[in-house]
């Protein structure tokens, strides 16, 4: 691309970015998207967090650093005041690096595969289990070869179905939580599941599973994508009647502390009023946890940092929550909405950033219809960003952290929506890193979350 | 990001995608988006593209080697005949690696700065130029300060104005394109000018100049961001009376042979009615030119691969156009439509790609205000892929090598937008290669363009 019509381009933009900018509120607008995109700390707090910290998995040592981290990163912000909220936290270990070999093929060198414990997995413990693998498409397919799997290895190996773009994630996932006990019910020894991901590389992604208490709990391992289809040839070709070795050391300790670190600016006229905004402090271990979610956080940090940059000081108390224990458990989330009724808190939104780093395309927005109304006719001022998607869904629409509020004290939800392609080849793998990560989409992802708390400071929801 | 909320979007988002596919033209978008996502070959051959050819600047064997690829790819694609249209083409080139450095510092090393000799630049020659450097932030404190710059070595040290998000390109390169020129006029010996680039790093960034004829040419070279900010402490500090040196070898030769490389299928009820779609072969020459513009090449033969692929017979002829020497001259895109005009083609619509790979968000239509209602009615089919931002210009927005089809033939435009905050930091530099490419996002952008394409050869213009 050369000159001109970029150009052209340009000056038309300028000229409406200009044109929008003709009531007060475009002009605040404007205002706190230039200090973001000009001034904005979240970058250089994301590479501070990555870089210095590094994986925050629930119970770690780097969850505690992390929590140090933030606690200076809302203090440096302009938090008032800068607090934890304790809560017990599930601590699951991964143990030394997990295998997953033939080991005795005929003759030649073992023949070994990419894998991670899926995340809340028991271990096989050092002996490891060696099992033939029977592989299966979905939960169908298991249910209609169940006489086939005691005592193997069930192998789900669903694909990432990119024609659903943004839903492809939440179609493949219900294999990483749930196969292990569907497998189990039929008398599986163990489960292998292809990583959830768009990507075609050796990046095997965990995450969490969810054991279904009455059945017996069994080892599982995310694959990379390349190792599924590897292993897939395998089993169909001359490792039919072989046994896979598989040795996994994670298991689950007993619950922790943790905490949800909190700062916040108090309201100048409604101080009792709460608007909450935050992401998670918690990550996988494979990497940094950079888009997920080091980015929401310091997205949430930036909106207080915005603020304060350019002296706007807001009606209501602004409070930024970096939740302890998205990832395995929710525990933070939970516990902050628990202590929210309790004070009888009155949370008038909140917000979350978890969805990676990518360009903001807007919000999902769980609130009542009156509410949506009334957030509808802000539209126009998210416009010239290109984030003016706003989707409406009156139970839902916010994130699993702010999702206990809604529950418990009908909290209105904003929820920060990107364009969402990019970020399942990074998440929950050991590319989860800082250079996966493009400035100028980070703050204009901040900039449109500091513009909404604006428009709700001041008129309320 | 755990698995509920994505989940529950994900099945939101297949609902509304099926509730959408209630008629002929929703399915039949649904069919082309499924097949070019799940498998169009625009990532593989971009792979292929940058991997064996690499950079292709006009009048380099990378060039020719670039038609070569090109012809075989549209073989694949399934184009009935590939052919050559001959044009003549600048023929710039690098020579050595360029210099520029403080070579006798106070009792120290040379202090070094990254550069790159911007495109069409006269060289130093061997021996190089020498001489105080005089730094202004634009073209207006050139013009005030014109009487200091006799002699000198002029460098400009525009930044890149991100709040202007896709306008800043071309706010900012008015001082790569023009700076040379405007130095000259005042006496300078040579112009340093700012990447123009988002990004803050050590990768500078070339593109093309355009020299006054009436005014002495003299080089110009871009320097990295990070080096224009130690030039401009240096200069500022101890080194403000000392002679930088700068030594480039570039030199614009006679033109030589290029090709548009062109691809069609007839159309089947009016073969006449041409369909245009392409982007440039040229790339300038430090790296794959992936984004700039192999991701547009690739997108444009996607087109043709995915009509092919689902059996769909255009009734209007389909061609492909990988346009010649984009970059320093044009020379492609004006043969192509002058060609066009002489042989009195009816040229119904041209679409180019040529915006980097990012996230698909629409297109920029240039046509009448009544093609632009007609298209306005089709935004629906294009909400699911969140690419349905129409900008409508009468008398722009398509892209540089289809504007002499509507200046000669009032071509009706669509130019492919991205979200395009990436695309700046790799453009034009060592960075801009294949590993800059996410496969999904190119792959939608292919998507969207074959379904609009799909819906003017259906109902015309």
């Amino acid at each position: 691309m050369q000159l001109q019509k970029t150009f052209l381009a340009g000056l038309l933009l300028s000229a409406s970015l200009f044109a929008t900018a003709q009531n007060d509120d475009s002009l605040m607008i404007k205002k706190i998207t230039d200090e973001v995109l000009l001034n904005g700390k979240a970058y250089s707090n994301l590479y501070t967090l990555c870089k210095t910290v590094g994986q925050r998995l629930s119970g770690s040592a780097g969850m505690y650093k992390g929590e140090a981290w933030g606690q200076q990163a809302l203090k440096d912000a302009g938090a008032q005041n800068v607090y934890l909220q304790e809560c017990m936290v599930p601590h699951w270990v991964r143990g030394k690096k997990e295998e997953a070999a033939y080991k005795k093929p005929k003759g030649g060198a073992a023949i070994n595969f990419h894998v991670l414990s899926i995340g809340n997995a028991v271990g096989t413990g050092d002996k490891g289990v060696q099992a033939k693998v029977i592989e299966v498409k979905n939960f169908e397919e298991l249910d209609k070869r169940k006489d086939e799997v005691k005592g193997k290895i069930v192998f789900f190996n669903y694909p990432f179905n990119k024609t659903l773009l943004r839903g492809a994630y939440g179609d493949a996932v219900r294999y990483r939580g749930g196969g292990a006990s569907a497998a189990a019910k039929y008398g599986a020894v163990a489960v292998i599941v292809r990583s959830v991901t768009a990507a075609y590389d050796d990046n095997p992604h965990t995450g969490a599973l969810h054991y279904d208490e009455a059945l017996p709990k069994i080892p599982a391992i995310a694959i990379s994508t390349k190792d599924a289809d590897k292993l897939s040839n395998c089993i169909k070709g001359s490792y039919k009647d072989d046994a896979l070795y598989i040795r996994t050391n994670c298991m689950m300790l007993p619950d922790t502390i943790g905490h949800n670190v909190i700062g916040e600016i108090k309201g100048t006229e409604f101080p009792d009023e709460i608007i909450t905004i935050g992401g998670h402090m918690d990550s996988w271990d494979p990497a940094e946890g950079a888009n997920d979610d080091g980015a929401g956080m310091v997205q949430s940090i930036e909106v207080l940092h915005a603020l304060n940059a350019i002296g706007y000081k807001p009606k209501r108390t602004i409070r930024i929550v970096l939740f302890s224990n998205e990832e395995n458990g929710g525990r933070g989330g939970d516990k902050y909405a628990e202590e929210a009724k309790a004070k009888n808190e009155k949370q008038i939104m909140a917000m979350e950033s978890d969805g990676g780093s990518e360009y903001p395309r807007g919000f999902g927005c769980g609130m009542t219809k009156e509410q949506f109304a009334k957030v509808d006719t802000w539209k126009k001022y998210f416009e010239p960003y290109d984030a003016d998607k706003f989707s409406f869904s009156e139970g839902g629409g916010g994130g699993s952290d702010i999702g206990p509020l809604q529950r418990l004290l009908k909290t209105a939800q904003f929820g920060l929506s990107t364009t969402g392609q990019r970020y399942f080849n990074f998440h929950h793998s050991a590319i989860d890193v800082f250079e996966n990560v493009n400035a100028q989409e980070l703050h204009l992802g901040a900039a449109v979350m500091t513009a909404m708390v604006y428009l709700v400071d001041k008129y309320g929801l």
